[in-house]
């Protein structure tokens, strides 16, 4: 495997001073509509607003000096780019992001804040791995992937590290944890962590209907691809198909895959408002979604559920509370 | 005065297995607006969404198992009612809310939701006081007021000694907490904390512009009113004037008062939403708005502020999502 628990422990060493450890929240509310106590890890709270910046600072904190100053480089116009931005900053290196010119002006706004480089291509026209490739040659930046780097996926890994001791600590009687599942980065690093501390806890990943690329390869025990990757609302976590090292990781490890609708993930949206007094993002609320919604659960006590990020604006986040 | 540091303590250890240790968030997007460190006590994320399950909890565990028998009783219509509503549930006694018969929907139904009896009173035409002294004397209920009782002032503290913890954990450099302030429980309960972990942090009050009855009583040195109770959007910390047993304490122990506009609060929500990911009510919400839009701020390198809670409704919600 691309990452055994030692990894996790040793990215957590790297990284545990800039980290937020999250909360595991509760809420008798929710507990009461899904008919068992759910456990709440509220990534939302992390720094840059989603467990991206976990990664991102794991995968920055193994360059070498002279890669340092030499900097970084990541396409994405969403949360890895937050996280990078910021990431880059603190370990006192440079990053440019390769975002497409129509992104969201605020993710435009918040990268750069970070103290990010923003250079955009057209979609469509131009290729971002091409101009990255450029970029990354001319300046000799190192290319830091979302998901498909052993040192991001340890990073991610450090919430299955959290979630251990908070297990522990509270005494949780538990033996599933629902996770959101783009390319996998966040999944495998949890599955191995509880597989290391807590191997009657099997991990099951969460995605849209319609894009559940690695609920289907883990049916059919082979990466295959979405058809699309337009037209769902949980952006975040629409990906091509499972990580090429993410997914053996989950093959060997997930216990299956659920997916869940729009307007399910609206209204988990509008319950984490409501019970958690949490902000979600779409594709950071499907794993609750399931929690509340999905058939077929595992029958564990208590359920573990991993939201993932609340960087969502204003115009989606107010058409999730008017959902019914 | 009516509440010691050891009640704190002791508050604590009767109700640290029921209660959330919320997290202290930081966000460097708003160190930035701020122009220093913000560390931010997070009780939106306490169970029933706000800090006032704590005093509930704490109040109701020293009741004999003879009242406990008989049932509390609260006069409210918003967060004392829902934390009075649950403490009561897990404590096994029974709780009567007395509220308006046009409070909203949704807090009527929470309070039920979470297993208390609301009893509605005609606003104007009925006393709430009378129709709860008769129920209180015909069932032989125990009130529970939302500030001036010590053991509800000692549940608050308990606020103030998870901050303290924190604070050595973090190692912050801070001489000063911001702090909401209605009738005075978390402002007392957190000052009397601090000057017995923390002597060097001094805790101000942040009231609404025009509802600054504590502000104002603190620098008259007396028990000033507030002119009228109704017009604020921060309804949750609009009370007559400071409370009979928490204006002495915070006359002994805090360093003066502030007050901020109703569309300096919405902007705080707005930032607590999209740097935070936290749901903030206006009430909750102004110590924040005091941290970002304040003058003559004290100078404490890094500065500690409480949000209070999340208990608002998505019109008023999605009505600071909007502000410019």
């Amino acid at each position: 495997m691309a990452v055994n628990f030692t990894d996790i422990e040793e990215a957590h060493g790297r990284i545990a001073h800039l980290i937020a450890k999250t909360p595991l929240l509760n809420s008798p509310r929710l507990d009461a509509i899904a008919g068992r106590r759910l456990w709440l890890k509220a990534e939302p709270l992390q720094i840059t607003g989603s467990f991206k910046f976990r990664g991102a600072c794991s995968a920055i904190s193994t360059l070498s000096d002279e890669a340092r100053s030499r900097g970084v480089i990541a396409y994405s116009s969403g949360n890895h780019a937050q996280g990078i931005a910021l990431a880059a900053t603190l370990f006192k290196t440079r990053a440019t992001i390769v975002m497409p010119h129509d992104a969201p002006a605020n993710k435009v706004a918040n990268t750069r804040a970070y103290g990010a480089d923003v250079v955009h291509y057209e979609r469509g026209v131009e290729s971002r791995e091409d101009i990255g490739a450029d970029l990354a040659k001319k300046h000799g930046l190192t290319l830091i992937k979302p998901y498909d780097d052993p040192a991001v996926i340890a990073g991610q890994g450090t919430v299955g590290l959290e979630l251990s001791d908070q297990i522990a600590e509270l005494g949780l009687s538990v033996s599933a944890v629902l996770c959101c599942c783009g390319g996998g980065g966040l999944s495998a690093g949890i599955a191995t962590a509880m597989a290391a501390t807590h191997p009657d806890v099997t991990l099951y990943t969460v995605e849209p209907e319609g894009f559940d690329d690695t609920a289907r390869s883990l049916s059919l025990g082979k990466r295959v691809a979405n058809e699309t990757e337009q037209g769902s609302i949980c952006d975040a976590i629409v990906t091509p198909s499972p990580g090429e090292l993410t997914f053996p990781i989950l093959k060997a490890l997930a216990g299956g895959g659920y997916a869940v609708s729009d307007t399910q993930v609206m209204r988990a949206m509008r319950y984490a408002f409501d019970t958690l007094k949490l902000v979600t993002e779409p594709g950071g609320a499907v794993a609750l979604a399931a929690a509340l919604f999905a058939q077929d659960l595992p029958p564990s006590d208590d359920l573990l559920v991993i939201i993932s990020g609340g960087n969502v604006d204003e115009a989606m986040f107010t058409k999730a509370l008017t959902i019914s």
